[in-house]
């Protein structure tokens, strides 16, 4: 295919905006053909200067626009279900920002729509797997050269947590990066949850539970904990070490440039996921990109989406309950063998 | 005190021989006065070339043999209680290998008699205490720098397991480090614990869970968890990161001659802990003897050496359990407030 | 403008068919609209499954062909010279890969058309300076957070050299790379060089002066030294240390993805320029289209060009002279002011 | 010998005083017998305390005093030379501190004067041998692992310099600790030195050449460059890579703890020469101790006094010069084979 791949936007916020952005100017391929926002002032500033694109207020204006040939839906986690499914109806290709569906109940009825299709129409954006730390991380548990991974422990820090935010959240919005990585990974279901809860820092906002602890035990035997300490103070922190058989790999110290000056050595910590992960989100929307024109679907799937969320309600409850629970998840269809 | 210290050494296996090495070649101030073993062969090997040392079959002769003013235990562990009350009797300051007594209830039986002695004669054998990297994160930590330490996330790996390496001797011989420097960095008891047990690694043997994953709660609401893998094959390694309200801070690892040749850039990881420690070993046996010349005794407590006891049984307790166990202490007497 | 940027590459050989792909699958905004290269066979293959682009074996009719906006040069340096002319007459934007021009004297006439003309219309292609690492030092230099720069150390490092590499062309090839990246870091002239000869490696080939070490001065009386040892055997290494009159910073440790396995901690060290500088290749085409679409030209000039071309010339001259030699530049064009 | 060495210390001053503290009460196996100081107060105020010591104005009474087996030299260097030949004359083995003696010429002297008495008495204070981490460079540089080594890049830096310090002092003071390790590491002669001057730091007294760029060629063609720099305003940093024909080796980026904290990870740098340094303090004494008790002379020997002597004295002619300066050095007793 010479001619660019027409993207039709759902949600002109923050993100969605950011991927106008991207799509507009730094991904190879593609163009902006429609964006859908029900606030549609706020969709026009995203595009100015953008020539060819249609602004909608409605989902299904969008996606029947002129040029539309792939959907990357970036409006907030209740909108997605029904966009999906508005998506199904019309066979495009989907780019979902994650979470895909925030209630597993909902992630389950898109896995089972899209595998009555019988074929797979959905990329979940769980851009830590185009991260190249964590692809070289998978590359290396998956070539099996330190055996079998036995333990993932996993930091996930931020300097602050926007107003709002609520103990349950580091669980099912910070955490899910985890969850998704940790899955991906160790390619297994993570079966079981228990979050302990150290007493919150001095520097959290009154009544959240911040830091946590979290211990996944996964299919196959192996843990994962993750300490999740939203804030932190002191920057954006994402590591990994796999502790495997006859090895252990770390990624996540940043060590790009360091700098001496009286009192010490000092590496800059990125104080954002942007900046930590622009180039993976980047990668993420070309691989989309390349792969939509190939006519092909890559990347995390909708089962993923589903188990990401299965897993994050299996942990809330843990967080609430203070002990064990286990994840119970509905059969897997062929489609996502 | 311008003469030499005069050591008697309890035990000449190969802990025991070390110390008669160093007290006579690297240690400043002291000198091997008597050695004891069962086996007076052996106690004979480890003195050879050493002048005006006394050899004896029992500890009693050997503490009252002649030049004998301070005691250092590396009998085995079994033997410890008796040797401790053996110096008591005698007022003779004590150094004493860990576990200072295996069970927690003879370890209680020491701390009640050196109470009722009123002063304090034990120093136990932690000597990690005795680091250069712990002793600069205890200085931090204490420093209150970084607030108040939210969690502690400690590694601790071996090459490979001894023969007769059990289940339970991961938490209480291996993890009974983490446990003292845990207490003593954070200055507050351990309260509760947990073993998780992931699958065990295929290099470690037949029926040892390792690695194993322990968690340990705080009086003051902390959380420390401790990896420990004791067939890792990869080196010993004993790190920890100490996360803090506003900071965190990591010790364990090694950086010190980076050796880049074809395929990557390598750093030494040591493979015994008698490398890694050999400075902490040193260091303890001079801060006992400098102490004792000046009649004073310092450094982990017979209370110390109690509670290590009583944490690693609990921990055993919560291995065999699979569940959370808490750790009862007795009241703390006076004379260790 | 909406319109793709029409790109005439020139050559189509390793470097020109990886600069059809890059603006092809990578880079936003442009598109290959004509190939040239002598061997139109080799300039096919390069273009295959590419729709629209004409081949020819002429510069000069692939610069006229129909929508040619901008022309990429990657054909053999001593072509360099004629293809900026050619698009110096038809007033199209360059990218052209380093050497600008391999003998200064040829540099210079390319400088004195393009002042001529009155405005800039080159973009060498030193792609470094569009190095996420590079960058970084240069905003910390350029913001005098150090204080003034004193010293850069640099190393430049590769696995082996290919056949027919000469003892001059560690200096007018391999540090032509340091020679710009010091001029843009320090923002001054080099003005003079000394080649220092340690007793070449046994693995370089017979004949061939590797390692060499380079020392040049600049016009503000800063140090640059260069170790380029092109036969090393151990990987790509690209390093920076900027020393200021307050601090210090380094750039290329990479420190990615720590390995821990038997014998030692290990990270790996990049085998090749095109892994180390893929990012920086991206980023530098990105960067000339998105310019040349606003009608912009920004990066390293033809001014860069010559003096790269000058400070290498009198380098190999101190090589071959074993002493210092100044280097003498032509004035600087007020275009470049 | 189980006795005590008894050892005579020549100079009460801050390094005197040291190492008086040293014997006493850090080293195992020797003890203060006598100390000399012209300033009989300030030799008495180092010893205060210390039992058996006799305290004297004149090396002569000093040497001749009841117990007195060895010498340690650390008086300033104009009186070294008289002291080592009034140890030569009594056989005492001595550890004289660097420089031996700082004209070259005198130094000659001395190394005629051991070499007619046909046995090596001293032991010269080049403590950096003693220095873990060039201890485990050394031993990989002599295994030949990484091939011959073709360069070595040295740094020096100290905050600060002290009133008084002279240009020619970076040279011949500071820089001789690089010139005995290169002699030592390399295991041949230091041949011929360069200094260049780049403009001075902001930062170094009004006058100072600071900082400098030291390059030596050695007898076997490999180069040694050292960065000096002692009004660095951020530490005290001593680094050294090695460059060998298939790989290099670093040492020197300490790496104990990294603490991180708004804005980035930092890790400490020694502000100060007696903490990077004071464990090789204590090894160099130590190991001189244990060598003279077991009649042996081992370390640093006076030809290596000699030789740092006259290759610093070329230095700063090279620096006065700005030219390439040869060492010339007098034939090699055979006792020094």
């Amino acid at each position: 295919m010479s001619e660019l791949l027409g993207v039709a936007v759902l949600g002109a916020g923050h993100m969605g905006a950011d991927h106008v952005r991207r799509i507009d100017r730094v991904v190879n391929g593609a163009r902006v053909a429609a964006v859908a926002d029900p606030d549609t002032g706020r969709a026009k500033d995203a595009v100015a200067g953008i020539d060819g694109v249609s602004v909608h207020a409605e989902v299904a204006a969008a996606l029947d626009a002129p040029g539309v040939q792939a959907v990357l839906i970036a409006s907030p986690g209740p909108a997605h279900e029904e966009a999906l499914l508005a998506a199904f109806d019309r066979g495009l290709p989907v780019l979902c920002e994650k979470p895909m569906v925030p209630e597993s109940a909902g992630a389950l009825r898109v896995v089972e729509a899209e595998a009555k299709l019988g074929r797979r129409l959905v990329q979940v954006g769980f851009m830590r797997r185009y991260d190249a730390e964590y692809q070289r991380l998978k590359s290396l548990l998956d070539s099996r050269r330190l055996g079998r991974p036995l333990m993932l422990h996993c930091t996930h820090r931020n300097v602050s947590s926007p107003p709002g935010f609520t103990s349950a959240m580091l669980v099912n919005s910070s955490v899910s990066h985890e969850i998704d990585v940790a899955r991906w990974l160790l390619d297994q279901e993570l079966t079981a949850v228990t979050v302990l809860r150290p007493r919150p820092s001095a520097g959290a906002p009154e009544g959240l539970v911040d830091p946590q602890f979290v211990v996944f035990e996964t299919a196959e035997g192996a843990l994962v904990d993750v300490e999740v300490f939203v804030n932190s103070g002191f920057g954006y922190q994402v590591r990994c070490e796999a502790v495997c058989e006859s090895g252990s790999a770390r990624i996540g110290d940043e060590h790009t440039m360091v700098v001496t000056t009286a009192g010490g050595a000092r590496e800059e910590v990125a104080q954002d996921y942007l900046v930590r992960f622009a180039d993976a989100y980047d990668r993420e929307v070309q691989a989309w990109v390349d792969a939509t024109r190939r006519g092909k679907v890559t990347g995390p799937s909708a089962w993923d989406g589903y188990a990401a969320s299965a897993v994050a309600e299996a942990g809330v409850r843990a967080l609430e309950s203070g002990g064990r629970v286990t994840v119970e998840l509905a059969p897997r269809p062929d489609l996502y063998a």
